[in-house]
């Protein structure tokens, strides 16, 4: 069997998740929005990299994500799962897991 | 990737979730209403500061919010995610976890 | 921001959400039924204040509530989410935590 | 507020509820049935004292209850809420919870 | 009120709700299979004494139970509440909780 | 009350039980596959020795099985209710904790 | 009874799960992505080897995967039931425990 590669481009979400890259902390405040010490360690940011096609309903046919690329989202800190690709975090997280977009 | 910047103004909450600005315990007593001293402890009072568009229904409709931008509302205190912009705390919550409106 | 003013008065429960303000443990005993003394520190009785417009189905038609503003009421004391109001106990509770009318 | 007096003839159960007076152990035994010490230390025979109208269906009507006023039952031990009224000992339980007649 | 009392016979069960003899750990081995020590502290076979009306469905009609009066089965062990007659132990079950008849 | 045998011809699953003889993890290597040690304490390994009539659906018919009497199955090490029979072990499962057939 | 022999060409997947070829941490890496040593613990891709029918619905009919047999797979590091066949790692999978095609 050949070796499995991950990288950014050829993660494919399946259903309702989507594929998130988790902005670093110090990102997060060069708006001049300054984020207290102890909200720096749960980095909740990220930006939408990959889309599933979405949940699937009981009559086959598929719920549109409300999400889409390049989005950036605030999502669940403790949802979703932890990938790592080089030093960059991802996560793959289900649509419900993410709060709010900010645009 | 540019930087993300978290402001009041650009949090577009999703599905069912609001986004709400936390009281500080202080204001809570303006109208002459005394609040002991446990209770100031629990600050369970926000402002609505964004609505998302509604829970999704099963046929795919939007089930309209029963609150809006502005109202003062009582929640749960351990639902949703706080979220902390400068020195304002926010908190995003789902809908049902607003227990009533104060107006 | 203006500060929030809760009163009893302006509390507006949301869905299937009642406010009831809870009964002292001495008032429950005026009646002649003395409560032994590990029962008192139990109060579960209390008397409706405000009711919310009743539980949304799923047609988004409303559940019309099964009691009134003024009812007494028996609920589960670990229910809802407790209010204090100058020296004055609320508690906000779904209608299917109250269990029964003492009328 | 005028005190809330709690006796047997006024508490109107809501809902699939149902009022029942706690047997006391020893009447459990007078029909020449013995229970052993362990088993005496839980009782779960009752009689019914009130019945709620019935669990409210999806489409509005009220599912009969099949158990009524004076009905000696079985009951599960942890289910429910404890009264005590003076010396006896009641139960608000949930129509489900009541395991059998024992007529 | 009259002492209730507690007999076989009259032991009604409710709702989809079964009444089961527990049979001893010896009686288990009598033809012949013998169960090792650390089995025969777990008694999971009773006869069956009385079967409820069965289930209620959705639409009012009852789902006729699959077992009878006189069935042996054999049943989860943490399952239903255990009521001892004199010296006889018995079972109230959910008819779910019964696995198998050993007929 | 007469004594309950219990041997393998007569246990009868009900619903979308099943009953299996567990596989000796000394057979499982038996084609030549070697499981290592800390495998070996993990039998999960087996053969059908009784299916239920199958689930039953909401409307009473009966989910057909997808298994049959004499498959080899991979099951859920935790699932279901142990019976031993003479030196011989068991398994009564719901048909949901079959994993695979290995045929 | 004859001896069961597993082997990766005789696991046959009930319902809507999947067979998965556990990837070395090694190989992950081949394509000149490194994962940091923490991450390397983790292995949470693999490559389907077997696919089940489909989930069952409600009316009789199979949910068609969505994944094929080759595909390669991110999936919940926590989910399944592993299993080991010489020195090669397995899991056995639900389809909805399947994060992501990494083609």
């Amino acid at each position: 069997m050949a070796a499995v590669s991950l990288s950014v481009s050829n993660v494919k979400p399946l259903g309702d998740r989507v594929f998130v890259k988790v902005s670093a902390s110090e990102e997060m405040t060069a708006g001049g929005i300054l984020l207290p010490d102890s909200a720096k360690e749960k980095p909740q940011v990220g930006e939408i990299t990959a889309v599933g096609p979405g949940k699937l309903n009981d009559d086959g046919s598929r719920q549109k994500p409300d999400i889409s690329v390049g989005d950036k989202v605030l999502y669940s800190k403790y949802a979703g799962t932890d990938i790592k690709l080089g030093s960059d975090e991802y996560v793959l997280l289900s649509e419900k897991d993410i709060l709010a977009i900010v645009s």
